[in-house]
């Protein structure tokens, strides 16, 4: 066999605004470099220790059990899914994008009883919609999508958690896109289960999905463990519940590897650990609040440079996302070929979409360690070049002023309220 | 809430000759550090191509699909049962150690009807046992175990792939604790799916578990696939065979997003692929036969020094892993009070042990980058201080000078053959 060795890591040096991942911060990087310890060195059962102390406040509660699961975003999806349904049970979700539809796959693949609110992409489900829906299909868990980056739509989770309980539900909310970006208040909203990424507010890199679990849903996890048998003690303590389906996503399991017994599950990702605690320092560091303002002003200066570009944004204001904005691409205009001038003439990325949405809208983001104002203006300025290049007239120099008077301007006077 | 800001990570400098994770190679971290590509950038998806190429080169294997699962070696495993087993799929299971008994955990969990093959833990499964067991089983899927650390044993692979085709059965093996340290001959020894992990041999963190997948076991695969509502397009290609119960482990779903068909699955974790391909990078550099006469020159200067130290070497000679060492703790002497001495005077970690060797043998790792003749004698001088204090005698030094003859002297004459 020939044995191709390839050039070392050398990744262009590339603005990337769109939907996530975006560019880590580079104290992450410098973070992740450290060398590893053992699994049950006290060091290293330390920074975890630690790393949930970071996540609890990252999360806004006091859940005990904060930690991390060895995965993208999406495994957090499923360790949640999975560990909070069994075969039967019945699960309520909404589906107003294409991470709605996701939720329902998973559950499918369960074996659950699945019910749903079935909204347009882009529509978000009311208090009363979703209480009229507990009353009509009984479910025992509720799961929704906070932000969906595939409509750039926030869904409201403000007394979701009264709502849950008034019914005897167990919620589970993803809040991958908006994690870091816009308030994740899990206790304020009496959120069940939450689970997250780091690839896009939390300005890390993908494959490490922090999650809370509220002490009631973790009671409902417990009653499903099984201690596997290679490390089963004489103090295995197995729970009458139906098992967990999955053995890497049983929560119940990972719970005890985070918890003081450090019964052996995984071994766990060191790196992405490093990366994770490193997010969640850098995040507290800033405070929440002014890590929030940051991205709100990062989107309304996008928009309002958008718009002053003459182009229209996708979706409704009072529900946006702040962190990732959708907009039409014009009649006319190849939305690709924008795409493509924007990373090799300015080495800038903007997103494409999916769905019903495929072709019709670009996603511009702007969040974690890009939700800075020079990044939101350079961007704002090479999509004006381009699309004068692909023959799309705008004002030129509109998108920039526009956006530099909301950075500067009206929003610091907004935010004084 | 009081908000708590942690210091920066620092992790001591540890040499870590445990059975992993173990130091990692500073090229790997350095790699690592560099920052985000978009997920279908040309750069990103060029890199995942390479990291393709090179890990056919470290499975030994042209499988098309070889490829990265985002998680630590455990999700590998499951990653490959979930997606060859369904709910009364019979399988057979050697189950010789505790990573044996993790197979059937997770196959339990799916629904398999299970056969196994139990052996004391360390002792290895004869071929003529695997087919005395096909004709009384009759699986569909085999599956073990190549090295499991929990006893320091290498299940031989050779002529396992004629004996499946003979009797029909796909093969599945777990070579976490080999790959990168043994020849891990995928197609001379005919097997359908490998999985493994960086953190062992390879030298890199846990977290990224690569695969290899032949053409056969993927037909299988394929015909379980269903694709996603949310991306689906026009080309959708359902399966006729049963869905496979994970989303986030689907392998059919995993090879179209690295296929060239691209589709969107999770979102690949950037960081732990640079890391993947540097670690194969390196091993190419090195040379696969170099490499593993370097893992065998550390397991076998390991060995010559404990048995001159005057301890018991745990297991056969003929199955011992080059990698990993079990040794019995002697009478009277507590082993995790060597364990806490090795770590607190000379930052040096070994391995405990799990089930019924939990507390009986230690387990020392020389393995990746710390399968270096230095690291092996620093552990030994090291272990040799660490007895005396503890009240056992050994004869002072001689551990060093027998490892140092056997890295020396005896293996070069007997690699020259």
């Amino acid at each position: 066999m020939t044995v191709p060795v390839f050039g070392q890591i050398d990744p262009p040096q590339r603005l990337l605004m769109g939907p996530g991942p975006v560019n880590v911060h580079p104290r992450v990087l410098r973070a992740m470099s450290a060398d590893m310890l053992g699994q049950f060195d006290p060091e290293m059962t330390t920074y975890m220790n630690e790393t949930m102390q970071l996540y609890r406040e990252v999360f806004m509660t006091r859940n005990r059990w904060t930690f991390l699961i060895d995965g993208t975003a999406r495994a957090g999806i499923e360790a949640a899914l999975v560990s909070l349904l069994q075969p039967g049970m019945t699960v309520l979700i909404v589906r107003a994008g294409r991470f709605g539809l996701l939720l329902s796959e998973i559950a499918e693949r369960i074996g659950a009883d699945i019910r749903t609110i079935d909204l347009e992409w882009g529509e978000v489900a009311s208090l009363d919609t979703i209480e009229a829906a507990f009353r009509e299909h009984k479910p025992r868990v509720f799961a929704c999508i906070h932000g969906d980056t595939s409509t750039t739509t926030a869904q409201p989770l403000e007394g979701l958690g009264d709502l849950c309980r008034k019914y005897d539900v167990l919620s589970y909310v993803d809040a991958t896109a908006t994690l870091g970006g816009m308030p994740v208040d899990v206790d304020g909203c009496g959120l069940d289960i939450v689970t997250a990424g780091l690839q896009k507010c939390m300005g890390g890199p993908p494959g490490s999905s922090p999650v809370t679990i509220s002490d009631r849903a973790a009671e409902h996890i417990f009653s499903r463990r099984h201690v596997e048998k290679g490390i089963r003690g004489a103090d295995a303590e197995d729970g009458y519940g139906t098992r967990i389906s999955s053995n890497y996503f049983d929560l119940a399991m990972v719970m005890d590897y985070w918890s003081e017994r450090r019964l052996n599950h995984h071994t766990e990702a060191t790196t992405m650990l490093y990366g994770a605690r490193e997010c969640g320092r850098i995040m507290l560091e800033e405070g929440l609040k002014n890590r929030f303002n940051r991205h709100r002003a990062a989107g309304a200066a996008m928009t309002a440079g958008l718009r002053a570009l003459g182009l229209e944004v996708y979706g409704h204001d009072a529900y946006r996302m702040t962190n990732v904005t959708g907009v039409w691409i014009p009649g006319g205009v190849n939305g690709e070929a924008v795409r493509r001038r924007m990373r090799e003439d300015f080495e800038i990325e903007i997103g494409t979409a999916f769905g019903p949405l495929a072709g019709r809208i670009w996603r511009i983001g702007a969040m974690g360690y890009n939700a800075m104002k020079h990044k939101v203006l350079l961007t704002l300025g090479a999509l004006e070049s381009v699309l004068a290049a692909e023959g799309y007239a705008t004002p030129r120099g509109a998108g920039v002023d526009a956006a530099l008077v909301v950075w500067n301007q009206v929003l610091p006077e907004a935010l004084k309220d």
